[in-house]
């Protein structure tokens, strides 16, 4: 036996995680029990079922939501209770149906999208669901490399106005999924007043993690329908939010904030497919939630039960990735990830790795397009639903999954 | 002054009526409050917030519906509970994604339908929002007459052995919206097992009045899911219900039957629109719906408000439209809703004039496709929100309306 033979210490630390048998789901951005029972006020009863406006929450109607429900939602982002509609739970739903009515009917004044070959910009690494929306609809996509400040808008600005086909970008402008990358104003203001071949090419903003800051620094982005309309492009922008991550990620609400003129337009469209939103869980939440005070407050106890959680896998990565030349990761404000950054060609085997060790991740490459990372370099780190010491044994697995996989 | 300038007594009787200055709403199928009433318990604290399972109802997840949801629908529907997936509230949704999904994607092991012509059969008079759904995303109508016994089936037979374009066909197969028609056991037969030219025909059967007996008589109709597997055609149809008129119409909860292949098929294309339904009005719903008899118990009391009211419509058009010739209207054993058939080309007027004095009907033309009744007779009647003095002088002010129209 040569010395060649013997495990070597990443070897054998690896393998005596693996006699751990653990078996913990780090694949999503879920939030954990504790912070689904900050909102356990949902559960109580319901004090009254009339709105505002007399809408009894329990009948038929009111596709735009309820008055009140828009006020709130047109407070938290900053937008008049007019743009805004509230809908049932999930603003992933808002945006596939806002692609579904824009193939099949065009957006405001345009042709169904359809009719022809329909691109999306893509800023990458970025959400997995986003993706799959443009995959499973017909909807080919394009790479575009994230930079600290965003994408990158030299490329953006050059495909968006040679191919017209491109009619749509994802965008996540705050705390990026997965790199935790807030757009800069210079960003915003390139994306707003850029010139399109297409006509009728959208944003869709995801504002997912608006109020979702890790530490006392609350970063703000420049406001994207403001910055539309003062560039001549009203209708460009479709702002997405929802309570999912305030409340219950599973029985919240979502929002959709945009030019009067979308609005109008989805309002039209989206009464064709339901004769309105849940509006007794809308009620339930305008009381709960209140007002922006009262949301930045529930805010701030959601970041006390995972910054913890973040500081534990930056320490693990520290301690057992510091010194591993090409290895680097994402430091986020806000937000539910960490971006782990391997040499290229380690990211699916450190994956594979850890699933042998009873640590499910998400699929390496699920961060780009077609689930496909071409340097094979990213993995996406979902520290919010396991326990502290779980996700801190789970970071260290990591870890060595990644330093087995270079050896 | 002639004798031929002078007011008729129908004319003097009219404007009597609108001297009343009613102002009252029967254009849809609401229920009333003291209906809504019948569940408040859905009002109350949950108690708990984990499924069967062990699933927390709070969090993301579950596409296909708590097991314990998907159980109830499935004694609801006599379907195996794998065969259904329960959603967030409306059918309506329900049906309408499964139509953009077959558009976009394509029915299980079929090409997209957008990439050709599309065609549904429409049994007419039916459903308003079911034609809404083909006209706003592309799909081409063709009316088939409703017999007492369901859709002229030799008609539908020609049409879907000739035409590969019709793709589907709308059925609500009890109770029907507005004529309340109840399919027999032979055009259930028929419809399962005819030929058709496109290989990949659905029925869109939206069961939405299963439960909704008017009286002591129970009607049934014979299970489509069951009739297409036995003829060989197991996965032609979609079944759709809810609880919108079981509980409350704005915060229930849905269901789809249908094949295992569809079923899978539904909850993977769903899957991309939603990280799941709202898991929490599952549980408030099975808590208080329990079961069949529990259901069959519940409706029994929307019947006993339902009733009195739909018999005060056919009392008051028995008197004041019984001895007019060319008039006539249905005595629904269930649902929602009273046909009145007019003589040629009084409809709209009819309306018309309800309208001037006081009573907001449903469109004349409504319950075709395109809006467009061609011979102007059908009035759809919905007496289910007024209260019971209401919809009695309603039910006059409609009938005088007619009375003047005919004059």
């Amino acid at each position: 036996m040569t010395a060649a033979d013997l495990p070597s210490q990443d070897q054998q630390q690896y393998q005596a995680f693996k006699q751990l048998g653990l078996k913990l789901d780090m694949s999503r951005g879920k939030p954990s029990p504790e912070q689904l029972d900050l909102s356990n006020a949902l559960l109580e009863a319901v004090d009254g079922y009339k709105a505002a406006d007399g809408t009894d929450g329990r009948n038929y109607g009111g596709t735009v939501g309820l008055p009140e429900a828009r006020a709130l939602f047109g407070e938290l982002l900053a937008v008049p209770a007019a743009q805004v509609v509230v809908d049932s739970s999930a603003s992933l739903s808002l945006m596939h149906d806002v692609i579904v009515y824009a193939l099949l009917n065009g957006t405001p004044g345009n042709v169904p999208w359809v009719r022809e070959p329909v691109t999306f910009l893509c800023p990458v690494p970025g959400y997995d669901r986003h993706f799959a929306i443009c995959e499973t609809r017909g909807i080919k996509m394009i790479n575009v490399p994230m930079n600290d400040d965003g994408p990158d808008m030299d490329l953006v600005e050059k495909l968006v106005a040679e191919d017209a086909s491109i009619k749509g970008m994802w965008c996540v402008p705050k705390y990026s999924n997965p790199g935790g990358v807030v757009y800069s104003d210079a960003v915003v203001q390139r994306l707003a007043a850029m010139k399109t071949a297409a006509p009728d090419f959208i944003l869709m903003w995801d504002d997912a993690y608006r109020f979702h800051h890790l530490g006392a620094k609350k970063l703000e982005v420049q406001d994207i329908l403001k910055a539309c309309a003062a560039a001549g492009n009203p209708d460009r922008a479709f702002v997405f939010a929802s309570s999912s991550k305030v409340t219950w990620a599973g029985s919240g609400i979502a929002a959709l904030a945009s030019s009067p003129a979308n609005i109008a337009w989805w309002t039209k469209l989206a009464g064709i497919r339901s004769i309105g939103p849940d509006k007794i869980n809308q009620l339930r939440h305008v009381r709960l939630l209140k007002d922006l005070p009262t949301v930045e407050a529930l805010m701030e106890q959601h970041a006390a039960l995972l910054k913890p959680k973040f500081d534990a896998v930056l320490a693990q990565f520290e301690e057992y990735l510091g010194k591993v030349p090409g290895v680097s990761w994402t430091r986020p404000q806000g937000g539910y990830f960490i971006d782990l950054v391997t040499p290229d060609g380690a990211a699916k085997r450190t994956v594979a790795l850890a699933k042998e060790a009873g640590i499910t991740l998400t699929p390496a490459g699920a961060a780009f397009p077609y689930g496909n990372d071409p340097k094979d370099r990213h993995i996406r780190i979902a520290p919010s639903f396991p326990s502290l010491d779980e996700i801190t044994q789970a970071a260290q697995g990591i870890a060595l999954s990644l330093r087995v996989a270079l050896a």
